[in-house]
C-alpha cells in the first residue's frame, strides 16, 4: 500500500509500505477518498512539528469500505462504506469528566498525534468507525468530517430559523456552516473578499459578499430593520474578520469562535458589554455531529459535490498541496482507488 | 431642597432648588443616602458629557422614604423605605421586544440621561419604585443597587454551588459579585493589586490575592486539580484583567464581562476557542436582580455596612467625589436627611 508521508516543512512523499493488519477490536480500511484540510495545510507548513512525528501519515478526512475484520469486533463486514472520527479521548482529564471528550485534553487526533488517513489501508479503532449509507458516493462522503465541524458550529451557536446569521470567512468550513445555518431554516449572508470562494457560494445559493466593497454591519442592519444578527462565525483567522463579527450583531446576540487565531487579536469588548453579547469557542466535533453530517450529506442537504473542485490521484499529493495555497479550489480530494492496498 | 448638579468636567455644585411635586403616577422621595457609583465618576470626569446635560442632577445608587403620592398611584404610602430602579426603557427597540428592556437601545439611565438620586428631594414614576423592607437601614440599602449588578452579572455566567469562581477587579462591584457568588455556595478567589481593596475583601471574609506577588492561574490550577476556574468575573477594565481571566478558565469555563472597556482589548481567541470559552458581556440589572438584591442586603447576606467606607453630609459632595479619586475608600454615601427638602 502507499502513504503520504511528511517529512519536514514543505516535503512531503510518497511512501509504500505494508499495510498493518488489524488487531483485536481494529478494523482496517480501504481508503477510498481523503480531503485536504487546513489543519493538514497547518503540519505541511512545519508549524505542527511539535505534535507531527518525523515520516508521519497525515490526513483525518476520509471515506472508504472495510477491508479486514480484527477479533472481536462486530457490526461491521467487509465491504461496509465507513468513515472515521479521527480523535480519542482519554476519558480522565477535566474536560472528559465533565462531558465533553472532544475537547479532552489528551486529545489524541488521527493524522496529527498519531498516523492519519492519507494511505490506501488505513488500520483503526473500530469504535471510531462510522458507518456510511450504500448509496452515498464516496467522494462526497469525504466531506462528512468537516460537515461534522460545521454541525458542532452551528449547534454552539444555538442556531434556529428565526435567526439571521452571518458566516466571516467562506472557506470550506465556513460555506459548510453558511449550508448548515441555511439548512436549519436561518437566513445566512456569507462574507468573503475572494472572488473565487464567493463564486463557489453563489453557486451553491449562498449569499455571499465582499467586505473590501460592502458595508457588512450596515447590510445586515438594513435587513434586519436596524436588529443585526442573531448568530455570527468567525472562520475567517483574521483581525477584521472578528471585528465585523462582533460589530454586525444584535443585542445578546452570539459570536462563534471557529478560526484559529495564533495570536490575540483586539475585541471590542465594550460592545460585548453593551449589548450584552456572547463569545463562545467551538472546536472539533462529538460523534453526534458526525451522525448528523453523514445524514445531511446523504440526504443531498449539504450539496457536497459542488464543494469538491478537484479529485487527483494519490501520488500527485505534493502537487495538490501547492495548488490549495494558490487558491481558486475549494476542496481538493486524493483518490487513493488506483494501485495496490 | 438641594441638589448635586454637574456643571462641567471636575466642577459639582449643592445647587438649592424647589421640589417637584408628583404628578399622576408619580411619588416624590425624601432621599436619605446616595452612593457614589464608577458611573459617576465618569460623569465627573467629564467623560459622559454627550449624555448628561448641563446642570444636570446625577446620582441613581439610593434610599429613601417616599414623601408625596402622585394622583393615581396605589401601594405606596408616605414614609415607606424605598429605592429606585433607575432605569427606564422605550418598549419598542430590538432589545425590549426581545424580552431584555434592561439593555433598551433607547434607555433613559436615571441620573445620566434625566434627573438623577443626588437630590433631597427625587420625583419618580412610582413603576420604578422598590419597596425596601421595615427594618433594614437605610444606609446598607443604599447598597441595593451596586448588588442588582451583582446580582445581574452572577446570574449571567451560571454560578452553582460546584463552582471556583475568579473575580478579577475588588473595587465595590468586583467585591459585591465575589460576595453573592459565595453566598450561591462558590468557591471565590478574587484578585486585586490595591491593599486596601484586598483588605476590606479579607474583613469580609473573601480570599483575596495580589496578581503583582502571585501566578493566579498557576494558584486556580492547584485549588482546582488542575481543572481551573468554572467562571471568571472581568470587573478590573484593565488589559491586563482580560488576560487573566481567560488564563484562569477551565475548559467550557465562562468569562462575565462586567468592566467598561473603551478600547479594544487584545483577548487570546486560542484560548477561547481550544477550550470552548464563553464570553458574556453582562450590563445593568433586571428588576427581579434588584428584588434580590434587596433580599441579600435586608438578610444580612451582603456585609453592606462593611462596604461603606464613609458617609458625608450632602453639602461636601465635590470633596467626596474627590476622596474617591484619591484611593483608600470603599463605598462612600452622601447623606441627606440634614438640611431643607
Amino acid at each position: 500500500m502507499k502513504a503520504v508521508v511528511y517529512r519536514s516543512a514543505r516535503h512531503l512523499e510518497v511512501e509504500h509500505r505494508d499495510p498493518e493488519p488489524p488487531g483485536p477490536g481494529q478494523l482496517r480500511i480501504a481508503v477510498a477518498y481523503t480531503g485536504i484540510c487546513g489543519t493538514d495545510l497547518h503540519v505541511y507548513h512545519g508549524d505542527m512539528d511539535a505534535r507531527v512525528g518525523a515520516s508521519a501519515v497525515i490526513g483525518h478526512e476520509m471515506s472508504g469500505r472495510v477491508a479486514e475484520v480484527g477479533a472481536g469486533v462486530t457490526g461491521h463486514a467487509v465491504g461496509q462504506p465507513v468513515t472515521v472520527l479521527p480523535t480519542r479521548f482519554c476519558g480522565r482529564c477535566v474536560a472528559c469528566r465533565r462531558g465533553n471528550p472532544h475537547i479532552c485534553h489528551a486529545m489524541n487526533f488521527l493524522g496529527v498525534d498519531s498516523p492519519g488517513a492519507m494511505q490506501s489501508s488505513w488500520t483503526v479503532p473500530a469504535e471510531l468507525v462510522v458507518p456510511l449509507p450504500d448509496g452515498l458516493p464516496l467522494d462526497e462522503a469525504a466531506l462528512v468530517e468537516p460537515v461534522a465541524v460545521a454541525v458542532h458550529d452551528v449547534r454552539r451557536g444555538r442556531v434556529t430559523d428565526a435567526d439571521q446569521v452571518v458566516v466571516v470567512g467562506g472557506g470550506p468550513v465556513g460555506v459548510l456552516i453558511a449550508t448548515v445555518a441555511r439548512q436549519r431554516g436561518a437566513r445566512v449572508l456569507l462574507v468573503e473578499p475572494d472572488p473565487f470562494r464567493r463564486a463557489v457560494a453563489t453557486g451553491i445559493g449562498i449569499d455571499a459578499v465582499d467586505p473590501g466593497e460592502t458595508d457588512v454591519a450596515a447590510l445586515v442592519d438594513a435587513r434586519t430593520e436596524g436588529a443585526g444578527a442573531d448568530v455570527a462565525f468567525e472562520v475567517s483567522g483574521s483581525a477584521a474578520g472578528v471585528g465585523t463579527a462582533v460589530d454586525v450583531l444584535t443585542t445578546r446576540g452570539r459570536l462563534v469562535m471557529v478560526a484559529i487565531h495564533p495570536q490575540p487579536r483586539p475585541v471590542n469588548l465594550h460592545r460585548v458589554f453593551w449589548r450584552e453579547l456572547e463569545l463562545l469557542g467551538a472546536r472539533l466535533y462529538q460523534r453526534d455531529d458526525m451522525v448528523e453530517a453523514v445524514r445531511l450529506v446523504a440526504s443531498g442537504a449539504i450539496p457536497a459535490r459542488q464543494l469538491i473542485s478537484r479529485v487527483v490521484p494519490a501520488d500527485a499529493a505534493a502537487s495538490a498541496f501547492t495548488a490549495l495555497e494558490g487558491g481558486g479550489v475549494m476542496k481538493v480530494l486524493l483518490d487513493w482507488q488506483e494501485g495496490d492496498r
